[in-house]
């Protein structure tokens, strides 16, 4: 099969800028099928970034290349890194954004070299689209750079249970319908409080009446507060950051 | 050929989700190619949904699957459908985002049933994907499920007849230009009222000189209303729902 | 390899057009490769989507064809040009927006004539994806038209030496992340003066503290303003058209 490149940036696509990675990508790597994932992470934003890796880095096949910019460190002393992980390869900066992958005990991380005539303002395009492109090919991440034990890992916010024997957690996303994320697995019921409200954990969003906060697990198997048919988000006050708590049955 | 599966969804792209779906395809239907459509149709909205649908489905080669989650009820009681239409397929949910290709008379339509583990907020991932990517390997829509022929179908608005001659209709989209589609045909010209202003029928934008409005019958074989290089929307007050007429050629 | 067709336009992804285009690639290049640049120029900036073209179009293999379709004209006496330079092809209005392919000495250019029942408000999906399938499908320019050598060029607005010995320019784009980029080549430093600032040019963001303003050579070779991890353009009041000018060093 083809061997997949996956983009992941936050750049927008208001320009030229991803035209100018995935020429790169077409020029170098030209039995690659290249997919957009995102280029829509917020600018700059490494942690939405990196849960938008955290969702798909797994669910491509064996031998993906997932390619990974965003790097407002870019030109600065940061690494440029190239992973192997549970068979799939990740090209990125040393920022954190590569962490899901990087959790894996087996996970093999190198030290990318930065290429003569790399503009220090478009690693994306003069050196991590060129990594991509040759892992893509058949190279192997030991071809490419020096092996690091010292990549940057970025966790998600850990939830903590607190004496009342609640868990104490937080929102760590909003998605476009309005519905926070939070760091707390779903795995067996309880109560969420949040901002004054104390919702019980329910299947889906249609389980409550049109215009209702209702809490769920959601796809990533984390707790979701969301509105039936409306915003949480908006309608709750809700950020990233906003603090959440869990009480379980009794 | 190798199969083309589309996207058709509300999700946006600042998020791993649409790419969480693209890795399902890419994993079960390997040979496919995976085609973005739109991922911006507004949160929730099944008429937006389904002209998309209506606009993209037949201009695809015989053999395309499309995939469509515009999905407020995802996990409730609502039907999940595969559809073989003019031999193209679809996949979506039971809602009218698959109406225009339900039209046809000799379209066939199945009941999907939810495989084990399907996240409830998640069909697209869980449930549509993978159906989607089955008819992309070759499966047929009576492999993945129970025929049914209560599919539920939405039509445009539709215009009618009025006393005096005219034709009563409504504004369905406004695009990004500030373009205004109404739902009537534009077959034989006439002139088009609306909030007030009365506009013939000419053959494109360029025909009046810029910033004036102007109707013309467009893409679709739909009268629009246009303000050369201006926004109609904005200046002549036009929302989805505004009442248009038109009066014929005498 | 499989020929590869790339997308630049200004029409968003909110409703079906784009996917429409996509059809009439899919059904008449079945072995090429569509690829997205952008879909987000803004509404009929043709000087964004010229910029984007001198971005992308020689970062793709040869046989490349790019569909450039920022078209405010459609329908109008505007002619319809095919253009092939350095073994790419370019399909897309007589506008400017070709121009970056134009300025090469070996550019060959054609009108494309307007096939039958082509909608006067869709030039894109009727009369240039049909084109630019032809040119993937193995045609040659002369096939598609008539040759001409009066195709419209946009230059990037020139830079010009002062009686002072600076050379004085503009502000040419903003992009995404506020950095605004000018029309002045960066080959040999100096000190760029802009809106009561002196920038001298350094070599990357990261070359100065956090929240302070820099110019830095872009990836383009053209001189940018940057805020470290802020946004330039709202801060220092920069747009296109800003006047900038840049003293050499002594």
């Amino acid at each position: 099969m083809a061997p997949i490149i996956t983009l992941i940036t936050d750049f927008g696509t208001a320009d030229g800028c991803v035209g100018e990675m995935k020429g790169v990508l077409a020029s170098r790597a030209p039995v690659a099928t290249i997919l957009d994932v995102t280029h829509d992470i917020a600018p700059h934003d490494v942690d939405g970034a990196r849960l938008a890796v955290a969702r798909v880095w797994r669910r491509f096949p064996a031998g993906t290349v997932h390619l990974v910019v965003v790097d407002p460190g870019v030109g600065s002393a940061r690494a440029a890194l190239a992973v192997e992980s549970d068979r799939r390869y990740l090209v990125g900066p040393d920022n954190g954004v590569l962490s899901p992958a990087l959790l894996v005990n087996s996970a093999r991380a190198v030290v990318l070299p930065t290429p003569p005539n790399t503009a220090p303002t478009f690693h994306g395009r003069d050196l991590f689209a060129p990594a991509a492109a040759a892992l893509a090919m058949g190279a192997r991440v030991d071809d490419l750079g020096t092996p690091t034990s010292n990549a940057i890992v970025r966790r998600t916010p850990e939830a903590r249970r607190r004496t009342d024997g609640a868990v104490a957690g937080e929102v760590i996303a909003v998605d476009r319908f309005g519905n926070a994320i939070t760091n707390l697995m779903g795995l067996h019921g309880g109560t969420l409080h949040v901002n004054g409200a104390q919702l019980p954990i329910r299947r889906t969003y249609s389980d409550v009446p049109v215009g209702t906060p209702v809490a769920v697990v959601g796809s990533s198997g984390l707790i979701e507060i969301a509105v039936r048919d409306g915003d949480a988000a908006q309608t709750m006050g809700l950020t990233r950051g906003t603090a959440v708590s869990l009480r379980k049955p009794v």
